[in-house]
């Protein structure tokens, strides 16, 4: 990586300039119309300037404004692109939290690697967040129980038609109102034909880079077509069992043995996104269902390669107890249905069954009513 | 695809509208530094937006201009964009050409197609860029045997974090300069590790989109750090030969039974590009060469899988005539070695061999030494 010498500057968020906005924005009320374009951003940006010959300039904290970016840019002809997905939740005894904000920034610093973006310290990176909500949360995020999603995004913004790694890129960091966590109630999926593949070994899967949203927008397009709200992706001959949509997939059954398993696909060969919620998932069922919790049973946990033949195997045999998707967008969503072979697999939806219990669990992290090292406070202050 | 509802407005370059620039800008002299940044480009450009409410809105002719767009453009998250790469050339009788456009526009719909963004008629699309070019052309390519490189380009420009087709989209077409088509002279090739695939069956490997170029910059710049100019492409656990770098791969070798043959990757699994290089390098391998030329005998043209075990077992027993690669923006490239298996198989490069007759016969087409129906003539006026 070309930030690693030792002569460029770092990425320091001690370094950080304000410049505060001269025409704020109104805050939208709940169920304003404005939140479901998930393109209304709170007053301010962070920005930071990347250059090969340089390192990293100061950062900025600064209005919210548009890009002026040249035709030549190389984010508009490579893909030059990686990004977070964060939330800030604004906790019900009224502080302002991140859910695990280091595994975020640690995951960018892998996404920009991968796409040949610059590596900085993902501490600074946090810190830059944290001032941000510091500054815009006050205002813009003052409902207990409420969230904004937080999307950290760096582009190459070098003008060069060249096929090379950017010798420029922009780093930002913006909030933006998302319609409420638990919409959807449920999931229908559909899962992928042969010939529609999202990832595979030795391609960039587990990373954050635009390269793996935009050409999964035709199958998702399709499912949504036929009404189903996202994409089952299965990979190979054998039809392996990846990620739903943009997020980590789970299933909960009974193995043919009489075994209580929490099934997911493994990281290992790199096809899917570590997820934090993936991760806090089955850190939280393997710590606090061992020994099961009043009507529900203890669950193994098992990261493993499945197939979609054992998943259909399972619905047959009345062996599925639940199944759910998981991602900070979506938060943990239950899945009623999966469209597979032209039949649409059932799954019930329990009300007070796993999914649910799992998702309690984080939201008490996230909304503090458990004070938990993972729910890291934002101490708020007027910066500006 | 969202533009094929009938009520939507088509691209239609007859409404096109003009803006003359009023700071015309200096055209580069052969040799400026500037022509290597691949950043210089002309005074104007071409744009049209797409809404998905009303279609194609009237596209303009204006000067070159940077784009503003707001942190929330699709582009810059989920890489919904695609490109052509496509030169115009002032052939040697002072006719300036484009070498078969029809190609390259319906390339481009096919990828727009891929990457969910909205459908047009390519027709329309190359009168646009013969507009672009009658206007531009006579001041920045006026001289013989020169060339400018055309880049058309899609992006999805509509403010929305949702992971969602884009709502707005923003074609435009700017022309660059580009280092000589001459260099390299040779290329000097790095075969890719399981560890790092291109593209694979079902995935996108055939559409021209951002997404098969930021994930490749990684191996692509191991590739320099080692001194070769580009990757080779291996796909499986075969080690099938598919690309090299953003081009095509040709090796001419004498079968172990004694045929000469062009050997080339098959399209049919659309893992590699169509490449309009490659397909007018078949036709006249076709054409031309059935029967030899001078000293060079007659070639069998194979498209088939190959992988690297044969293609060394080709060079170990010195059955290798020749390599190449060919595309738009480098032409026809001789390759003098592949590293393998941490070994460089050297390949010689014949000076009046097959791939300097076959590039002889393209750049007649291009620059006019041939009159062929590829060779698009376009009409130069002053239209500003």
């Amino acid at each position: 990586m070309q930030s690693s010498k030792p002569s460029l500057r770092p990425l320091d968020a001690s370094k950080l300039k304000f410049t505060k906005t001269t025409t704020p924005m109104a805050v939208p009320k709940p169920g304003d119309p404005v939140i479901a374009t998930h393109a209304q951003c709170t007053d301010h940006m962070i920005t930071a300037i990347w250059r090969a010959d340089y390192g990293w300039e100061d950062p900025e904290l600064k209005p919210y404004t548009n890009f002026s970016l040249p035709p030549t840019a190389s984010v508009f002809h490579y893909a030059t692109e990686c990004l977070e997905g964060m939330k800030m939740y604004r906790g019900y005894d009224g502080m302002l939290r991140l859910f695990r904000p280091d595994a975020n920034c640690k995951r960018m610093l892998a996404s920009a690697t991968r796409i040949s973006l610059p590596a900085f310290d993902p501490e600074e990176l946090e810190k830059l967040i944290m001032t941000f909500i510091a500054t815009d949360g006050p205002k813009w995020l003052p409902e207990k129980g409420s969230s904004l999603y937080l999307r950290p995004t760096m582009i190459g913004s070098s003008a060069s038609l060249a096929f090379q790694t950017p010798k420029e890129c922009t780093l930002f960091v913006i909030a933006c109102f998302m319609p409420p966590p638990n919409s959807p109630l449920e999931l229908r999926l559909m899962a992928s034909q042969k010939d529609m593949v999202r990832a595979w070994p030795g391609g960039f899967g587990y990373a954050k880079v635009g390269a793996n949203y935009g050409p999964s927008l035709l199958a998702n397009c399709k499912a949504r077509g036929r009404s189903y709200d996202q994409v089952l992706w299965l990979f190979g001959e054998e039809r392996e069992v990846t990620e739903a949509g943009a997020s980590n997939f789970f299933i909960v059954w009974r193995t043919a043995d009489g075994k209580s398993q929490l099934v997911t696909a493994p990281l290992d060969v790199k096809m899917i996104l570590d997820g934090v919620t993936r991760r806090s998932i089955l850190q939280l069922v393997r710590e606090r269902l061992a020994s099961g919790q009043g009507h529900l049973e203890a669950l193994e946990i098992v990261e493993r390669k499945f197939t979609m033949d054992e998943v259909a195997d399972a619905v047959d045999h009345g062996r599925v107890i639940e199944a759910f998707a998981a991602g900070t967008a979506y938060f943990v969503a239950p899945v009623s249905a999966i469209n597979y072979q032209d039949r649409d697999l059932e799954i019930t939806i329990a009300k007070d069954g796993y999914a649910a219990l799992i998702k309690s669990w984080l939201a008490d992290i996230m909304y503090g009513n458990e004070h938990h090292e993972w729910g890291v406070v934002v101490e708020e202050k007027q910066l500006l």
